[in-house]
């Protein structure tokens, strides 16, 4: 096109009362129409399953650290060794999976933003858990609190980004003992989006719970998901205290949770992606059945996370075939199971928000998209193998979100307007369609805008300053954290909340570690 | 895993008698295991089809400017009306396509890099046609016929891409009217990879056919396709002399020919991903038919290029969402014709090879490798839409290639040995594989390395000087310069074709646009 018929376009642009162009709204969150991607043939399935179904049956999964949980598979029929080892009867697993939600909602403070996960939707969160965050300004550091409430902000502003996660950046700066208390906090004072609340120790998720039925109130938590806990077994085969007693406050509340073996494969699994995936598989399974066990019916997500390894180093690797492949997997066997599925992200062992970050993100988060992940954690922000989180990187993550949006949600469009029928009555061969009626009728919502592509001619952009990818979105985020609102809450509620994390940072020991 | 543990892997880590780790050497194309993905049900399907098959029956597309092409449309039956428009009855065009070779050789001149095209198979060739070049030590420039000798070394040294293409770089400081000579030249004596010939005018395809036939010799020459010509028409539904003069040379020599309909939605198109995609489909077919009627069994690729567009500047946008969806869709329509497709690339808008580049080129690349596509022109170097070739660029977009190739090539191994049974005897819950004997079998090949991803702890990659992705290529570009040899070429067909380029440009008007 050229900048005389784009000027043209720009006069033409149909406007809205305000003389502003009418943007169509981003859903919170996606309702897929695009089919899913099968991979894997039946044989292969069955292999997988069979070697997932040998190794709870023969191998066995081990439950640390808690008797209830012990207790809880012995009246259920497992075989506890005296190694604490819990062994299942052929089928038993699967069996008791079938109560998990296939989909479920959770409810978010602002009803527009509530969330369905499992299913057709699918639905993107927030980084969790890096130490350290970064941005142009100031490199690398620590997090802190104040970074934790700007990350919270920008998250709960962004309309691909549909979850807040709970750990954006570790607040490094605040006790470990009450960090859980200022991080819910923030997601449920600055955002209005759903989050996740905290489960490194019981107390912390009974906290969290606390808060949840604060800002819902009773009778939205009592018959809702309003939070959710999101926790790691210790591949290999073992789960430990964190996960059940996680399981036993959040589903024992009735509220939801998502389980996740962590595979650095060749490390916590063996150096092979099908063994890897069926031990995740074998994994993620019995403790969905533990949790159907605690609280029949409630939500459960089965988490995935495979990782690479180099070489050179023996560090974890990104976005390589092996964990792309794996999610392509996961997303038909967690189908097959019938039950939600976390995988994936937008994750990246680069230490900057560069050429590297950006390629292994998209290669891992686009395959987490096509598979059909229904909750993603990581999907914006991630930096350094999740050592690291990016202000510039949550932003450039958010845009290619808002791409995967669209193509799960259109698919392709072969309606008769879309076939553009009368379009072909009035050009002539080799004419263009930019005047054409259809055009007139269609362009404004026809394309997707990434708002950080830059687009132009290079002497465009060079007259705007030659400015990369990272450094426009490092103007952004400050445009974005100078034009933020707070959404509003009941001042009553609020109130209640701080009270609540003012008593319990009374009551909790200031602990650092 | 710990930096001790890693340094253990080290020093196990097996050697050959050379002492240097055994690399698995990379096969000169991609043989597909992973299954396609067909993201339309058939009433979609038949709906783009019909929609293609009523533009050549009723609307008609447009052969002007050689009366070859149409005395060849008239003698097959076509209705060719006074404006030069070609009209075929029902089915006609599908009918002559059925000629067209599913899966066909292109030959190399060393036989070891000689290409599949079609079916299971996928070649990943250089960007094509950008005036300027660019690196981080001169920015930007027109290319000349150094850059362009420098790109198709580099191009012949990375093996993830497995065809040169022909036009890496404009050599603009060379006479328009002989610098085909120059590139072909180029290809055939710095490259032992396979590539394309000129098209812009019939004696450049000319040239390129001669020369093709002094490298490969007569026999070869004859009994094989060696070269093949890429050639746009003028969408919409106008296809001009530099098309069926280029099928005439190339197809009437026996050679092959890739046909593309670059269609910008909203102006070559309709501004509807759909009816782009129809009326691409039925450009290409038509035009295949006109070649198997020029030869029938004659090689021919069916092309597709379709972008986005700015709604700020109207300009063409890459890697967005519509795109993405139309390389899925074009792979199973092509599927369902049977004809050897091109789509998509690494494909950006971005100047510099940063986090835009990089996110756009692999969302864009992603699909293109899922969606099954057979001959991938722009795989690797492309930036600024198109119009800037990118050093560092073309060897970041390698890694992902050879990232997509193992993908590709393997899908997932369910073998016994890849489900690692005997593994979980030798370790205990919570404990690691890194010792294992599965893992000592396994771990050399179990991981496609990067070669531009630093997988290293930040502190490290500091202490390396804090390089980014882009500078790190740029140090390779010139390690790899550095590195060449030229592959060993018969010194009298080298004379031949230097004598042969001497003649013509002596023969040849110098000209300069």
């Amino acid at each position: 096109m050229t900048n005389t018929e784009s000027a043209t376009r720009k006069r033409r642009s149909p406007r809205n009362a305000r003389g502003q162009r009418k943007i169509p709204a981003t859903p919170a969150y996606v309702t897929r129409v695009l089919p899913f991607y099968d991979p894997l043939d039946e044989e292969q399935l069955v292999r997988l399953e069979e070697q997932a179904d040998w190794l709870i049956q023969e191998i066995g999964i081990a439950f640390k650290g808690d008797p209830v949980a012990l207790d809880i598979w012995r009246k259920a029929g497992a075989d506890v060794g005296p190694d604490d080892k819990v062994r299942l009867p052929r089928g038993m697993a699967r069996k008791l999976c079938e109560t998990i939600p296939r989909e479920f909602e959770q409810v978010a403070r602002n009803a527009a933003r509530s969330v369905r996960i499992g299913g057709n939707n699918q639905v993107f969160a927030a980084v969790y858990g890096p130490p350290f965050v970064r941005d142009l300004d100031k490199g690398r550091r620590y997090g802190t609190i104040k970074d934790h409430e700007k990350l919270v902000k920008l998250t709960s502003m962004l309309p691909s980004i549909h979850h807040g996660g709970l750990v954006i950046v570790e607040p490094c700066d605040v006790p470990v003992s009450t960090r859980h208390l200022d991080m819910v906090y923030n997601h449920m004072v600055y955002s209005d989006k759903p989050h996740l609340g905290a489960i490194t120790e019981m107390n912390r998720a009974e906290d969290s719970i606390d808060m949840a039925r604060i800002l819902h109130g009773a009778d939205t938590f009592e018959n809702n998901c309003v939070i959710m806990g999101n926790v790691n077994t210790n591949s290999p085969l073992l789960v430990d205290k964190v996960v059940t007693e996680a399981i036993c406050t959040y589903n024992g509340n009735g509220q939801g949770i998502v389980v996740v073996p962590f595979i650095l494969s060749g490390a916590m699994g063996p150096v092979s992606t099908a063994a890897s995936i069926a031990q995740a598989l074998a994994e993620a399974m019995i403790v969905g059945a533990f949790s159907q066990l605690v609280r029949p019916g409630s939500p459960f997500i089965l988490g995935n996370f495979l990782s690479s390894m180099s070489l050179k180093s023996g560090a974890p690797t990104f976005g390589m075939p092996e964990p792309v492949v794996s999610n392509y997997v996961i997303g038909q066997l967690a189908r097959r199971l019938g039950v939600p599925l976390r995988c994936g992200g937008s994750l990246t062992a680069s230490k900057v928000a560069d050429a590297q970050a950006m390629a292994e993100s998209v290669d891992s988060m686009h395959s987490t998209m096509m598979a059909g992940a229904h909750f993603v954690l990581h999907a914006a922000g991630w930096l350094e193998g999740g050592l690291c989180t990016g202000y510039e990187k949550l932003l450039l993550d958010a845009d290619r979100l808002g791409s995967y949006q669209k193509i799960l949600e259109q698919g392709l469009d072969t309606s008769d307007e879309a076939m553009a029928r009368d379009a072909y009555g009035e050009i002539e061969p080799g004419g263009h369609f930019l005047g054409s009626s259809h055009t007139m009728r269609n362009y404004e919502t026809a394309f997707y805008e990434a708002p950080l592509s830059d687009s132009e001619s290079c002497e465009q952009w060079e007259e705007n300053g030659s400015k990369d990818a990272e450094t426009r979105a490092n103007e952004r985020v400050k445009q974005m954290l100078n034009d933020y609102v707070e959404p509003t809450i009941d001042a009553g509620v609020k109130e209640e909340l701080q009270a609540y994390v003012a008593k319990r940072k009374e009551e909790l020991p200031e602990a650092w570690y």
